[in-house]
């Protein structure tokens, strides 16, 4: 066996990390009558491991690169359809103009918003209503292949970060060359207790020029011993779709408890409109984390949802029938290395 | 490139170790007029690269995880049905009260039998009739998704295993419920020059209640120049699965020879009644191991199964028709890293 | 997060390095009328990452491992068929009497005759007829599993590499036994400012005896700010698989320019005869290369192909229709770890 020893990282000119995260717990969800008590896993964040590294190439530019999967602990397959790197995989430049980047990437939304949930990436949280599709399509999904990526860099806490990325077509002629494309900008604020952020993100659906767009906003602001948060996003469909409108909004908050504890709440509402399935629902959750170190963190955690008499969002393994609402409670460990 | 240099592991809070393990030879097969020459891997030990980690977390506290993929060298393939870290996958706490671990897990009946078998886990072994379904089905699997296990410290020389796991199901009502789940537990003693083994284990094999049991005991014993291996299980089928019944038994000695060689003999036997299909079968295995150092081993071995009229138990790749007997002759070379 | 140092190879007993390539660009295909914008990879070189070891074993001996995977950056996907280690998986032994691998590895002709066209394993580039199928079939395949390879030391700037792999059957009689097995041996030479090679190899296709052939010689010669190239293969396919015949070259040139810049000529041709759909083709690529670091490099290229009437040779991803002409322009960017 042939140990990576935790070490500072080389001052030389090329160094490569190996990382990665495993969270798994036990929990039980409910929906209507269904129960089932499951071990599952990437409740706070999604498990992985990964390669990142950087060269540095002099005049201040550098090479970088990020090779990142998702795997689940519970099963030992990869996630993201069994891609090995299916989190993150790209590569790129940095230096003084900002960072440009190719490959499998998260998209613009998802860096800028993401953080404005105060219950986060978390897997069965009610924010995740934000990225749902009930009978309107968001265009806020989480990463996309075949992007071209823009980062700049930050001047007086502002920077932004914007994305095109291209559909897996084969050739084509006429708007059936932009199927699965997509675009997207972020600006994002950054300045002692204020985090914020403005995005809007389009992707072209199908093969006759229909597409989905979302805009969306978010802010943070951190009173000290807690760290409220905001955020709202509205979905448009648009040509072959459908005409579909959707608003999500959700208000959060993080508590810095005594003791190394954390208590994170949040509380997430979704209307669809001018849809024939629109289907509408609100939710809430509690987060409990119980940080045995930097690195490992034990949590426990309740979310539902209330879905209206069409709707059947789901959290986690149990799909509800229209109307019922859905549950889970949990209790977990999650370790970084 | 970035060398991963071999370094005696870090003092420091955390360490992530890279390991790993290739085993290819080549081989003939035999059974009925059927004959297969092949390149096949993991004969002694199935192929295998990982990860595993510790981190201190203080009071004697510490966080641990591994990350296991099995694959076939000779293609280049992930095994268990193509998972990235399908041979362990789990994270958990360790300390005074000993080790819990969530994930995908060998089972306990495998941690406390394997061992106790003179030629354990090689693949094409007489020995694996032990975990053979021929007509009666054994609860005696290596490893298990879903699984919640507990350690406990050693204690005068005994120590005790114990896991549940869960299956795959969706939500369900009554019986189903318990579809796929299971538990084992394993009491262990190791004490100077005896090791011995007690296991019972139990699937829920459908949605009916229907079930399997394994019970089993092992022990080894250390002569000095020759280490003498006895193991039986018996397997028994109950509800809506049938109600077969089987034993197995295995002998075998290890056999320290002159120079970095061992020889490795075993002899097995499987019974199977109270099922209409019952396949008997018994078998021996001889396997030569050199080793070029504690890291290399060339290897040279033969087994072979004589089935009864209605067996047809395979060793490898070929499928014997009914009472034929399978052999294999192989040459080969193991590594680890 | 746990760093890999970059650090000098440990002087111990064994050492297992980590190491990589991302290559990917934008691009845009041509073919008849049909036009494909795209974000591919694995141009210049296939994405990869793997593993690769050594062990020291005294009087001159030593184990040694090479597992590596290709992988698309563009989507986070294996390559391969989605195989973990899919470019290259062996283990094996070499000392004073060469070397001896197991696994799946390079086939002898692509070790001899790769180095020896000026554009390479580019995966665009003309230079590729001599491996493509038209009509008639080569045995030039990059790869096969479940070889068993011999490569003799140099003497004298001459070498030898042979391979014999299996086909993966069930068990069998007569010729089924020897489909998807193959031969290849290549001689190499290698002194100052010449490298020449000569190969042949064969592949049973059918269970039937038909095999194919392919023969083949190449020559590179250095003049200083020019390397010259050549290169030529026939293929023959004998038996039931048909009685087709091709024969192919290439020719090219590698500039090295004023800086850190290099451009990469080469043309080549496909003749087939004696089968009905006998497909010729000839092409042409250029690639221009510019090295930010030893690990770096930004590319740009050209490639086209002249399909005859019958012909319908690819260049990437858009199938022309029979006798359009495929043409790709990229840019890009390829980074080594």
């Amino acid at each position: 066996c042939v140990p990576f020893v935790a070490a500072a990282q080389s001052g030389g000119a090329a160094s490569v990390t190996f990382y990665g995260l495993i969270d798994v717990n036990l929990n039980q969800e409910r929906a209507g009558g269904d129960r089932r008590t499951g071990v599952d896993h990437g409740e706070l964040k999604g498990s992985r491991w990964g390669f990142r590294g950087r060269e540095d190439l002099g005049s201040g530019l550098a090479a970088v690169f990020t090779l990142e999967g998702g795997f689940d602990p519970t099963v030992g397959g990869s996630e993201q359809g069994g891609r090995l790197f299916g989190r993150q995989s790209y590569v790129g430049l940095e230096g003084g103009f900002g960072r440009v980047t190719l490959g499998r990437q998260y998209s613009p939304a998802f860096v800028a918003l993401d953080p404005l949930d105060a219950t986060g990436s978390a897997d069965r949280s009610a924010g995740l209503l934000t990225r749902k599709a009930g009978g309107v399509d968001p265009a806020y999904e989480v990463r996309f292949d075949n992007m071209v990526k823009y980062r700049s860099p930050e001047f007086a806490g502002f920077s932004a970060d914007a994305g095109y990325w291209l559909g897996e077509r084969g050739g084509s002629r006429g708007d059936a060359r932009r199927e699965g494309d997509g675009w997207g900008i972020a600006g994002l604020y950054r300045s002692g207790v204020v985090e914020a952020a403005l995005v809007t993100q389009t992707v072209w659906r199908d093969a006759t020029g229909g597409r989905v767009r979302t805009d969306g906003l978010g802010l943070a602001y951190d009173f000290g011993p807690v760290r409220a948060f905001a955020a709202a996003t509205r979905d448009r469909e648009s040509g072959s779709v459908g005409r579909g409108r959707a608003r999500t909004w959700d208000v959060g908050a993080e508590l810095r408890l005594p003791g190394p504890n954390t208590l994170a709440l949040s509380y997430a509402r979704r209307d669809e409109s001018h849809d024939r399935a629109a289907e509408d629902a609100h939710g809430w959750s509690a987060y409990f984390l119980h940080d045995l170190s930097k690195r490992t963190t034990l949590y426990a955690a309740y979310s539902t949802l209330t879905n209206d008499g069409r709707a059947n969002y789901a959290l986690g393994n149990l799909r509800p029938d229209r109307g019922d609402d859905p549950s889970v409670v949990m209790a977990g460990v999650r370790h970084r290395f």
